[in-house]
């Protein structure tokens, strides 16, 4: 699959010149709900459907900076799926660089938006179910 | 009524090293709603009843830099309030300064969440109506 | 000039399900840092010569709400500019409405980084003042 | 030590009614950058000796989600200090509830701003290091 591609602004910067930190998991989510989309899965069909998608850990490793303009390249896995938890993969390079500039891990969980309890998206969504197996054996 | 004061966050700058433009909106933001909190306006109560309160115009002149580390005090002046648009005047200082950092106006319509058109907050919440109209004359 | 196109992000909307106000600011210098390197403006070269163009002004209406996954289209017009000060126009549009989601103007000054005082990039830069010159009247 | 404490801004929920997970990285900043201080550690100071301290790792646990208005309180513990690298731990908590919203780590360099570097603030900052070492050994 194609990873997601942009470019820094400026406003992701701090006064470190670099982009702060809490901006790798803004980018992670870009690209995630980008991944999905390109899996055919449409994100708010599941919020329609009183379904969210909370986070539920995430785990980022900064190896080198980024800067106002660098172009980023973001390649996410799906590396777990039971229809209640998805696990997602995240490498992030700067440019054409073949050594990432972050990597990092994050977990969501299919939550019942009334009951604010975790669900099977096999039951209440089985295209979606299907769909995200086929993604997490694509891989 | 006393103004709004906080420090200024590290995130909150840009790589220019000083807080970014679009949060000054951020910090008339927090500033409103003491100031809504201090008249006795309950935001969540509003929002419980179907009621939104979008932003429909802001105007923002930056006059002296913010940095990590500053402490803000904001001055938040209710101007115009008609049950349907509220309007406010900010000034923004930097610790004890007597000429302010940042000035401005943002003005504010009550909206039915569901059928997504203005109201008048009149009928609707007439305590609310009442506790705006006390802060609108009481400055 | 072709307008900055891209998609609303998740991260971007707050509780009332639409893009934070804040937001647009940030949308704005998106579109205008596009905007400056389509007329041949490198920003980083400017700041590299110790020149900060920090943003004095900002108006924005908002006119429709955004939601995540909207697609906008970012029109933007430099409307002044004498060598200190540049004044921008923007028009954001969603999808392929003819009517604005919303309006807005922003200033902007150049800056000598090391004395904090405004400067006249006519005499620092000659290029970008004549590249800023013609995307004045090219509008 | 005081845990740290702030309200929830309401521009830090996102469409799901929550805080975005992105924002947890920025509460932890605040928090530590709130605990440095307490250990009678000058960051800006640091940084005008040319010292940089980006975060080099991190890691959330969200446990239950926090909502526009919360108070949340931060316990933020130094875990790790080699004179190179720092670890903190995080623990949040909603009110005034004994366990968790979240729990985290995150870690840190002491960098050359110039070189890009790592150095050991032992030797560059003495007195900084022995605050640290004494925040480390004090819990």
């Amino acid at each position: 699959m194609e990873p997601y591609t942009r470019t820094i602004y400026y406003y992701e910067t701090d006064r470190m010149s670099i982009v702060h930190n809490s901006n790798y998991l803004r980018l992670f989510e870009e690209a995630r709900l980008d991944h999905l989309k390109k899996c055919g899965v449409d994100y708010l069909e599941i919020e329609g459907a009183g379904i969210l998608i909370p986070q539920v850990e995430a785990y980022v490793k900064y190896i080198k900076p980024l800067q106002y303009g660098c172009s980023v390249r973001i390649r996410v896995k799906l590396t777990g799926f039971n229809g209640i938890i998805m696990k997602y993969e995240y490498s992030l390079f700067n440019g054409n660089d073949i050594d990432p500039s972050a990597t990092g891990t994050t977990s969501h969980c299919f939550l019942d938006e009334k009951k604010r309890l975790p669900l099977s998206i096999k039951k209440r969504m089985p295209d979606v179910y299907e769909k995200m197996k086929t993604a997490l054996f694509a891989q």
